[in-house]
């Protein structure tokens, strides 16, 4: 089995990192490769972000298509999934949608990590579109400074803390691909799960290849140029 | 003022057609232009047109947007609407939003008049995004057959008539840009209002130029390359 | 075009100054005249006030429309706007119904500023009827003392400031009639769309008459009187 | 322990009926009087009929206030409910609110016996501000011609057994005050509960008497009247 | 007419203190007995205190059912009450459900005194499935230190008060049975309704008697054993 | 890895079924056996088959919790699936929950396969529970009489059809565990995504053990007995 890992950003350091996260994770089982979307923006935060994700995306899963068995969308904001999952055939999985749901089958309400507010709504919209708002504690901002930096543990170990503490949260989702090495040791200090994206998007994909499972191709997912 | 009407797909006759009806609409008050958007596919249905919608959106919209005071985008799926209310910092209408909400302040629920059935799993979405659920009475599929025609209007009263007697549907919402011509007819024939989305594009839009209001820019729409 | 706004309460100077406000955001395009509920409390609070607001808005409703083409209730919490919308066959529009639909197209979600908490419970139900409670940042009110005074200006910007840095807020809603003059300096300041009621139910009112549309009478609002 | 119905429409036949079906249920335990809304229209079907109740209902409720221990609003519309809580320090019962909430005890879903298709909008809306939505199977029109009759029990016995077996309703939930004698009928014939709603209301009356219970008065129901 | 009530744990303390308040309420108007389900855990706190209440509940409906017109299920988070619901044909009212639906009738929102948060999540799940999520102010959690006691007034007093100052409540719900001595006391320096559950479900069970109603057994509560 | 799969009810075909797929799943990967529930009854249906389910699956829990990585509820009901995660450090999945929240990520809506209409009403509050209500287009009863045979798979497959067709379902769950070898010939005959529960649960526990996740203990899953 041969799963593709689409980073949807143009940061090449990013695709290594999330990479070898997964192919720790797959133990060989499968081969896993991470491809970076090199025409992106490096950062995905804003809808014209997003939009500039598009082509590359597209392009990548049209290529890629019949080499691969599934695809993980790696940007926890999973940008454009519902057009890439009406462009493929084999299972497309983002992993948003992957952590949040399988987030809720471990506890009452989970709390996602955020690198600034600015993100909030459009997670909150996704967050509604699953159907998880009554397991949504909070959105757990590590920091709203410029300099925010996703390898400063501290600052996340800190945040995820405050919202098991104050806001009830009994799982963390960490809002942003790459940082599977991270979850271990904050999971191992905060006594909670802690979800990397890109690990819970590999679970349901390879489960969905070994199961022969895909999208539904009946209606909203049908697409009319194949 | 000025107002800019942009059609997100390619169809230069429908592009002739809703300039024609919000000219008419306008009655000189305003001036009213109409733009294909000429890089994209002849008809809006699934997640990949509202893709190829985005190129020709986005230029359209940073090159007029200091020749205009605001513009309402002509599709019923309302594609790319959050991406366009970030680029711009005038008021950008989208004419499924300006719709539903209209109708839902004029009956009890509506119906929308969908060409197909390929195409209700996204306005559901859609619907559900703008917090109308409630409102909703049923989509009220025209006609499911390849040939399936907008100018067809006996098929439209029929479908809608039927919203109205069986699904206790209120009011008609017009699932397509383009019918203003048509609207009035159905108004006549059907006694209940017949909802036009450009007609209600242009209230909202007119309306927010003259009241001095635009999208909010601090926090969702915020755009980050300006 | 003819438009009527009625202030549901007895009070003259804001008849006045709602009289004011709407005909320089009229620029004479259309006439607006507006009427005082002479019957009623100079107040509108309680659930009793609403109850004394109806016999008035009723006679005025039914001996006035004839000469006018549309209605504007001017109290920010919709006093029997159903039994209006129903007795008139002519659009009847609602101060807060349309600011409150507007806001929502205008950011992630709003606040609205209140002049006390005794009114937020009945506030909560209407923003929850018009299905916009998933828009609702936080109601933000400006003083609980007894002196409030709707004139204070910057116990308002305050509390408005308070709900875009602390709940989130992206729009600003006046929760009161008749503060037209006010929201241009607030929007000045707070960088933020600023929405004044009676400003948006002129654009829909106003809207409404040119489209041709008014409440659906087949059956929420049917009158079985007339 | 004194309970005053009050039927809020000016039908002394029904009051009687209600009145007498009352007593049946008090068997003396306490005192039950019912009294009719003299100025109000004979049916309450539409907002305008709910506004011409209220003068009356408030007129009864502050001339009684002293005489009865609670109040019971004998019409399943509810008319006036906010207000007349708001009015009286003591506990004030609508029959549509008093069923629906019992109806959701009993069974998954309840349906709502209407007399016509007309009052289905507004009873919705009372469903959805009680929280009751997702216990509503659906409403049972028993008739929607013009000679439709209450005491025309082979037509509600019809309607409920659709109900029954075609929506999934689980208990019935007659839509219209001072029932109470056929209640019982149609529960042997369909081995389901049937409620009456002034049989609830009382049942919620009598006992928040009991219990010392009554509205509470910190905010929403505060009269700033008293 | 007879009522047993049955206190799902196996504090007899508790079933006596029950027991008193139940005959104080009921003042002899019917037979009011309180009986402890010996088999199970002195407190009702985890999902495995609820099951291990289940074999002694069931045993007690089962032994019972013929010599009691109806039953109440004295513990706030409604263990196995729809297990007892299907078992019985006779009337079944848990505490819980009959004081959320009752303080829903009260005032705008209630809020729920709770001994720790380890019990705030299934709460919730439990005010969600009742359909009162909108009817929510907070959970008043009174004490989380070990030496909690619910004796202790003062600390039941100061968490009611926070939630009616702070949270928008305007009812307050005590989240354990056998406490009705202290609604009254509480009420008193409060100021609004303070529901004691096993009050509650009296008023519905007794009333149920009267009214010959009883758990619908169409489709969910049917027992197919017996 | 090991994973133990509990049938939940005690039916050895069953188990032996569920087994056989199981492996055939597995291929080898990991170790999984099936356990049936001795003590239970043969079907769960009622809320009395839940409640006699919970001794066995609770003993089992605790016996084999050691021995095995993680569990498998194997009912479609998620029979006792709280209380289980609490007993248990280690990933207990439930059918139930597992296969509806993959079935929300493969199409708009799914449709689950059930036995019978008395099952409705408890399946639907699983998934309200399950925050996946909107994503619900039917239950699908493939026969009502008595003499239902899960074996029957043309019955199965025209249920299905129908909700395709008539529900706008686009992804098919079966609602009953142990059916792994019918689902891939369902799939191609009606070409939408069909779902086996166990497949499903398998696929989330195995994730799960991987990538070193488990209920969270902190508040709602919390033991107090260990």
């Amino acid at each position: 089995m041969k799963i593709l890992i689409i980073n949807p950003n143009s940061d090449e350091e990013m695709t290594k990192v999330i990479e070898r996260n997964a192919r720790n994770f797959a133990k060989g089982e499968y081969e896993v490769d991470c491809i970076t979307n090199e025409t992106a923006p490096a950062f995905v935060t804003t809808y014209n972000d997003i939009a500039e994700t598009m082509p590359g995306l597209k392009k990548i899963i049209e290529e890629k298509e019949k080499y691969y068995d599934a695809f993980v969308i790696a940007c926890h904001s999973d940008p454009n999934l519902d057009l890439l999952k009406e462009l493929c055939d084999k299972p497309v999985v983002g992993v948003g949608e992957a952590s949040l749901k399988i987030a809720s089958m471990l506890g009452h309400k989970f709390s996602i990590i955020m690198a600034s507010d600015k993100g909030i709504p459009n997670k909150e919209l996704l967050v509604r579109k699953y159907g998880l708002i009554s397991s949504l504690a909070s959105f757990a901002v590590a920091n709203n400074g410029e300099g925010f930096n996703w390898q400063d543990q501290d600052n996340l170990i800190l945040a995820a803390k405050k919202a098991i503490d104050e806001d009830m949260s009994e799982v963390i989702v960490l809002g942003c691909a790459g940082m599977g090495h991270v979850a271990g040791r904050m999971q191992e200090i905060l006594h909670v799960p802690v979800l990397d994206g890109v690990t819970c998007a590999l679970i349901i994909a390879v489960g969905l290849v070994k199961a022969g499972l895909s999208t539904s191709k009946v209606r909203r997912f049908k697409s009319l140029s194949k």
